[in-house]
């Protein structure tokens, strides 16, 4: 442990998968002392050799430092690990992939015990951790001054987002962001279908897709704006009624092509649903009103 | 007519709608003489008051100029329009929506009758065109000696894409990106239908959703280059069988947040799909060859 490091807040790192261990590695970089521990064997010992301290139980792991961070395999892991755990007086911080409900969960167990808890949701792969310049971020949520107290700790292995103190707003934001992305490549899957059978160079169609699509991104500030008053007819240039009459002409190219349109038809008929009762007028943004149950 | 009119090509422009409007005005403020027809009356007068030629036939009007232009309402318009006119001679540039196979069998009457041929597909809204600044452009594809011939004429209105020569090209490039652009509207809108109910304002939401999609597009460079050799594993970060673990956290918050999965589960059960053919440490671009029948 070098000078620097008597200066950083030591903390302790339950689950040492890729993202875990990429994590880990930050911190030791950093030079903020940190326990680590493992389920599986194996995984602690090129940590060890960086300067990590390897606990030999989760209890003697959570003991180590006031600072608690867990980024496992999932949900029930986090389940078993936990289990009989004491973090009275703790500081919580679950990275661990899990559903706003269950962030929600967590942080009533965690206070009723006696602790602060923060979920978080992951905006990165392994090798974006560590790397500023990759863009890669992670959201928080929960106790404020939990964030607050640690903001420079948890700044060091990528960028922070608070998104406030409701526990399962992290792990809210993580899944739509995710899920509008599967949008996305579902959208970009059906098009590369399309014109693969054609003399079109793959590359080329990729550089004039790309464009389109960072073009056609800022839509999302007008639907925003319009979710946030109700008036979903505000700034609409191509109404509802003229993109439900362009659906046919999506629907017969995929079919000329030998593509299916499974991908397409859901929001399609979406559309369609909105439009048959009265909506020609406005965008698309009431696609949204029909989702919610 | 100006001097400089003089210099600049005549056409003619079939349909007078929205779209067909905002051309013209460019091609007039651009000093082209311009001959206009449209199926319905009142169209036609703010464009005689500019200048334009009003023809009292289709007939009047294709003979009127070499160059001539359609933008009609639909593709049995366009048959409609077309039907008794003698081409010869002429170069048609078809603007109507329309499916590849369609342009193509426009394409071979045309040649058939002694005319060059394009097809086009507008990658813009009324109000983008002859605002260069907009990004709008136009996709065509067809006869490349008609394009030379005419591409500073054709640039007046918005950016020129030449894809090919194959006439259905720019339908299929026009209906590929619309057709992306609907899955990525598709995870947006129901990214929003998750967060709606909670305290999360919509337009921060939007920032960090834009941001996100954004960053997220350039995947499509990958894509491309793994179809292009076939080796869906190179380049991957999170695998198809990671990707696969992490669907039931997407599904799960959905049910949380009372909102329907329907614009999900198209692409989950793609992706299960081609994890369970065995390609799990490949990335998702497997997802393409399974849409194609």
């Amino acid at each position: 442990m070098n000078d620097n490091a008597l200066e950083k807040t030591p903390l302790t790192l339950l689950g040492l998968g890729a993202m875990g261990t990429a994590l880990a590695r930050t911190w030791l970089d950093a030079g903020h002392p940190l326990t680590v521990w493992n389920r599986g064997p194996g995984r602690a010992e090129p940590l060890a050799a960086l300067g990590a301290r390897v606990a030999g139980s989760v209890t003697e792991a959570v003991a180590a430092s006031g600072l608690v961070v867990l980024c496992l395999l999932d949900d029930a892991s986090v389940d078993e690990t936990l289990d009989g755990v004491d973090p009275t007086g703790k500081d919580l911080v679950n990275l661990t992939t899990s559903t706003p409900a269950l962030a929600r969960s967590r942080a009533a167990w965690a206070h009723g015990r006696g602790a602060r808890f923060m979920d978080g949701g992951i905006m990165a792969v392994p090798p974006m951790i560590g790397v500023p310049a990759s863009g890669g971020y992670i959201f928080y949520s929960g106790s404020r001054a939990l964030f607050d107290a640690h903001r420079d700790t948890l700044a060091v292995p990528a960028g922070t987002s608070y998104v406030g103190e409701d526990a399962g707003s992290a792990a809210l934001h993580d899944v739509a962001l995710l899920s509008a992305m599967t949008g996305m490549f579902g959208g970009v899957s059906h098009a590369f279908a399309l014109v693969r059978k054609e003399d079109i160079e793959p590359a080329a169609f990729a550089r004039l897709l790309a464009d389109w699509l960072v073009a056609m991104v800022p839509s999302v500030h007008l639907m925003a704006s319009q979710l946030a008053d109700g008036d979903y007819t505000r700034g609409v240039v191509s109404n509802l009624a003229m993109q439900v009459a362009g659906s046919p002409t999506l629907l017969r190219t995929a079919e000329e092509q030998g593509v299916s349109t499974e991908l397409l038809t859901p929001y399609l008929s979406l559309m369609e649903r909105r439009l048959a009762q009265g909506h020609g007028h406005e965008g698309t943004t009431g696609v949204v009103d029909l989702l919610a149950r």
